[in-house]
């Protein structure tokens, strides 16, 4: 099927896990979370429903909740390669080494170049792209795009320029 | 005419102004720089394409060059509107004063949001977007995409989300 979607943030809540992702549900009797989609839950829907493969190329990774998600696609054998910027090995709150714990492939740029793309791709055929770095903040506190297509004459450069860039970028 | 392009940086060289530029061309016996199109030339071009409208929302401007570019359509009359990060009113090499020097409507966010979109509107129809903010590191220091799209499910969208933006944020 086609798939052409625009996401907006930040999203005015924040989601509620429990509703989401618990077998009970949430029990809370007035919940200040969301129990309606919001931008942050519909990524995340993308990056889980991966079978084969996700190409991370972003320049910031500190989210916790969106490197669980793609730990667990991983463990279930899922191939994930990750390219952050080369700031990211020493940043605070970085999730690169808990990728790379858990047997992720991660790479980093050399310097000086800065490595700024906020796109992955899931299964070589779902391009997600635009300003949204992977940081709490950039769900709820910043004005962000992302453009989700399986259109080929977007996927397709992109996969091409994650070939090129996993290439050039080194383990670390 | 459908217009869908995929347009990623650093660009390898710098564009050569004078025979891009100008009706005597380039008169170097070897010139260090670019001939041949570059991703910031075609950029470039799609601005300069506007007869109606360009409606910005960039993170950060700071290269004079397509400030220029922007500045010269708005002097023929094309409607440009602006909206940056609010620590653009003070950061090094902002462009937000030129463009309100000239009569260029900028507006800025209120804190604490980031605003950090790197989106462009032509003429309500053209969308350009990406991880690419205005800035000359980005042309040929970093790693960057942008989508470049006449196609409506993505441009509608955005010219909807500028819309709110430019009503929730304020001149400065
Ligand atoms: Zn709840
Ligand atoms: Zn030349």
């Amino acid at each position: 099927p086609v798939i052409r979607q625009v996401i907006f943030f930040p999203d005015k809540q924040i989601a509620c896990k429990d509703f989401f992702d618990s077998v009970e549900g949430c029990s809370r009797i007035r919940c200040d979370f969301s129990h309606t989609t919001t931008g942050f839950r519909q990524l995340l829907s993308h990056i889980k429903s991966a079978r084969k493969s996700i190409d991370i190329a972003v320049y910031c990774i500190s989210c916790f909740e969106i490197a669980d998600v793609v730990l667990q696609r991983h463990k279930v054998g899922v191939r994930v390669r990750v390219i952050t910027d080369q700031s990211m090995e020493i940043a605070f709150g970085s999730q690169n080494h808990r990728f790379m714990k858990d047997g992720i492939r991660v790479h980093t740029n050399k310097p000086p170049f800065l490595m700024h793309h906020k796109f992955f791709i899931i299964d070589d055929e779902l391009l997600c792209s635009g300003s949204f770095n992977w940081t709490s903040q950039a769900v709820t506190g910043n004005n962000e795009s992302v453009i989700i297509t399986n259109d080929p004459w977007t996927v397709e450069p992109f996969c091409a320029e994650f070939k090129k860039l996993w290439q050039e970028t080194k383990p670390g």
